[in-house]
């Protein structure tokens, strides 16, 4: 067997919803099969989407998912499945089920599970202690689950040593501003320290604060890119993957081989059997794409994963569109003018509250083609305008967005629920300095944003680069005053109001994560706290 | 060596307050000293408060811990001291530092961190690999940080294997209704089988949804309660402690002797020598408790856990007194009574909405002796009264309370920003049915809530238990419906309000935790989300 015909079923699925998942999947799997594929692989998680949180920790949710798996393998027998889903079985693990003629043929469990803020898999899963390989054909297929194939010496490169012919990597890989093709990288470093092909195969869309960024792709053995799949999106990419030649000992006499590896000393590996892929199945001609697609630039990258966290956190919560208040400033324009481009803008309305700032508005809605709303409440506290934003929204079912960033929740320049009403908050992990980059970014297009609202705002902020130095950099006080350009008064006071701000941290809607220290998500500090540096 | 006077510091330190808290610190340690004490022991993580969260991950605060750990030994040389602290060395651990004539002689680290929800260690502390003794004048004592102490083979248990003629355990073990006495049980036990005296040093008052128990304990080595300090609140308890001999051949070869332990094979085991204790000290007059303090009933634990809660809450966040929506219902009458049992009736004011429910309001607020603010907003919607509340909490310099309970949060009957706003919410984590044990309880000391207002609510709520069934019992769902009473109808509309209101309960006010699943901090579901049972 010297080449795998794979299917990267990169879907998006909704958190818990096992019903509609298990039907993308099934959709999914006969499409793959119906282009001639020896093997359909989901991402991580995917029949629960990731991630079910506290479900997982329901009896009756992971029964559920066994019910909906077998569903799923009973439905399409006819083409061997990778699916990933929490497993109950004598312990509950991150794990992708080996499907094929009607039954579950075995299983490939996690071992790193992040134990962090967002991604918190460590409170639910049990770490798998074996070392698995799929036997089918003569090849040999070592399946694990994203931080599985990160570690040197990790799970992943233990089957590379066992003896495999290609590795599939099943993962649910977060999108973090900045850092677009850094999978791929690791991908790559590994096909070539291994010298097997690897296939990665990722999730696409948003769920919550995490967006995926999709992008499923297969490296040859030899550190070269072989095909890459579409960003953020669905995509179902149908790949001939060259096998790595397994040595013949390995394949004769697997568990010696497995003994004489340096890492698997001590960890047992199992081999699943599974009947020799399709020689018989008639192949179907294969849709070749002409080139891989093309990786997105930083601020492409990074506006394409606020919208796609936009329309999956409208659509996935069954609102019927988004409302948001429009002022005079730079970041509900930047923030409408993205929503628009998720939703269209017919499913957009703004609240122009009176006053100042109210022409600029009514401009900006224009040049979007949004529905502008008036507020005729006669309160003067910011919270008015909260109010009247969540009034409206939840009268039309309708999201509210807040049009936060991440400057104003690091040092409380708005109101708890006035600007920071919603039930989105789209820019909350964005600095002011990234709206400004995203704004005139969106902008060089056609103009969206009036440029009379980006005009004050475009200038250097010494301010927010000390913030987030403070919160995003890990340095000792002293080398981050000299980084910053302050001394320890400046010091104290930027902690003073970052500490009086935890409060509305904590009470902020949701928004996509896009760097790696989100406030209030994944950097906490105590609300009853008095630090001073 | 026979016996040794220790001090337990029982302190209630504020979580970042490394000034305040080392100033406590050596308070203590001080008064400690002149009552004659041999050592004096303070709570985990006692100078950085329990827990400053992201602040550890931050170099220049872990500097800071080490300044100020040197400021408290060089203010108090005279006394052995171990306090807890995040500390920075090769790693940075939840550890205990021994200081000692002016210097540290030493540190003991933990090893079992909790990986989970609000009390989650295992993002910012590594685990300690040695085993540590300290040696003393003859004595071996074994020190360990809370979970530590409780696992079968773990590292106390390690400890006695080795020799200790002590075990002290560090804890900030924070309360959970109905599970009063637990760690005091668990110390018993451990005493018990390792026949070794126990020093229970806890930690007391709250800290944000953390209220810790206090109730810092000695128990001999036949599991025998020896002495007992204040629950919830700060207190010193010295106490001289019999000593388990320590075999001979231990003290002379501790290499040899850890080595032959069953379990401490791959641990090494280290000793700090300290000089033997201050036998040339003239001992003061011992001021011996009559008796161990009494344990408290379920209900006034339950009671005194949420006014420690609003105290802290009020007091570490500088709040001049508390502010309230008072109504027709019993949650905000009980939320007004506990408050004023915390905060004195001349710190708490109600808001008192016209209409229905305004004569019982202040007919309440009459027996509690606090004053009424009307409210004339001409809006409709419940977030109304959010809106006052809000505006005039933040006007005065008060703590806003939100009455939302668990019920509200389980099934979003109330309102976000609405009946939910506020920057604190007492009750939380409490279910309807706790809110009624715990008025009835409250006014069998004299009435304080109105008989009127109780009376609705007196009775079965069988919705409640389903609820707590699903959300707090590991059961699968048949087991559930059976436990509930409800069908599969039942379960399936339950879930759907419960999932619907993942957005209260993201953007709820913090509130102490008194269960092991406070909904939003410690249990969440995807908010765009769509199981289904």
């Amino acid at each position: 067997m010297e080449a795998i015909r794979l299917a990267l079923a990169q879907i998006n699925p909704i958190a818990g919803d096992l019903k509609g998942n298990s039907d993308l999947i099934i959709t999914y799997a006969e499409r793959a099969s119906a282009q001639g594929a020896d093997l359909v692989v989901f991402p991580e998680l995917a029949l629960s989407g990731y991630h079910p949180r506290d479900l997982i920790a329901s009896k009756g949710f992971l029964t559920s998912c066994l019910a909906h798996l077998k569903k799923i393998y009973e439905s399409v027998p006819g083409i061997p499945m990778l699916v990933g889903l929490p497993l109950m079985e004598s312990s509950v693990t991150n794990s992708a089920a080996l499907c094929f003629g009607g039954a579950q043929a075995g299983s490939f469990g996690k071992s790193h599970m992040p134990g962090r803020g967002l991604q918190e898999e460590a409170k639910y899963f049990d770490p798998a202690g074996e070392l698995q390989l799929m036997r089918t054909g003569g090849a040999l297929i070592g399946v694990n689950i994203r931080e599985d194939l990160w570690y040197i010496g990790g799970p992943a490169e233990q089957q590379c040593r066992a003896g495999a012919s290609l590795i599939i990597n099943m993962s649910a890989w977060p999108f973090v501003s900045g850092r677009t093709g850094f999978a791929e990288r690791l991908v790559m470093s590994f096909a070539a320290r291994c010298a097997t092909p690897v296939a990665f195969v990722n999730m696409a869309g948003a769920s919550d604060e995490l967006v995926f960024e999709g992008g499923s792709l297969v490296m040859g053995a030899d550190g070269r890119l072989i095909a890459r799949a579409r960003p953020f999106v669905e995509d179902l990419l149908i790949v001939d993957v060259p096998l790595r030649e397994t040595p013949e000992s390995i394949n004769a006499e697997p568990a010696e081989s497995a003994d004489s590896a340096e890492s698997t000393e001590s960890i047992e590996t199992h081999f699943i059997e599974l009947p020799a892929f399709t020689q018989e199945r008639q192949k179907a001609a294969l849709a070749v794409r002409e080139s891989p697609e093309e990786p997105l630039s930083p601020e492409q990258a990074l506006y394409s994963a606020l919208a796609t966290a936009i329309v999956d956190f409208t659509e996935k919560g069954n609102y019927k569109g988004a409302m948001l208040v429009l002022g005079g400033g730079i970041a509900p324009a930047l923030n409408a003018a993205i929503t628009v481009d998720a939703l269209g803008s017919a499913s957009v309305s703004a609240l122009v509250p009176p006053g100042k700032g109210e022409d600029t508005a009514r401009r900006g809605a224009e040049l979007l083609g949004i529905k502008c709303i008036e507020i005729t409440l006669d309160m003067k506290s910011p919270r008015a305008r909260g109010y009247a934003l969540m009034e409206a929204a939840d009268a039309e079912g309708m999201v509210a967005l807040s049009s936060i960033t991440k400057s104003d929740l690091a040092t409380g320049g708005v109101t708890l629920y006035g600007e920071s009403a919603g039930h989105f908050a789209p820019l909350k992990d964005l600095w002011g300095t990234d709206v400004l980059l995203l704004s005139k970014w969106r902008n060089s297009m056609g103009e969206v944003i009036p440029a009379s609202v980006i005009e004050p705002y475009d200038k250097d902020s010494p301010e927010d680069e000390a913030l987030r130095i403070l919160i995003e950099e890990d340095m000792g006080f002293d080398e981050a005053m000299q980084a910053a350009g302050i001394g320890p008064a400046g010091l104290e006071e930027l902690f003073k109001r970052i500490q009086a701000a935890e409060q509305l941290r904590r009470q902020a809607p949701p928004g996509p994560r896009v760097t790696p220290k989100a406030l209030g998500a994944e950097w906490t500090l105590p609300l009853a706290g008095r630090f001073r540096p």
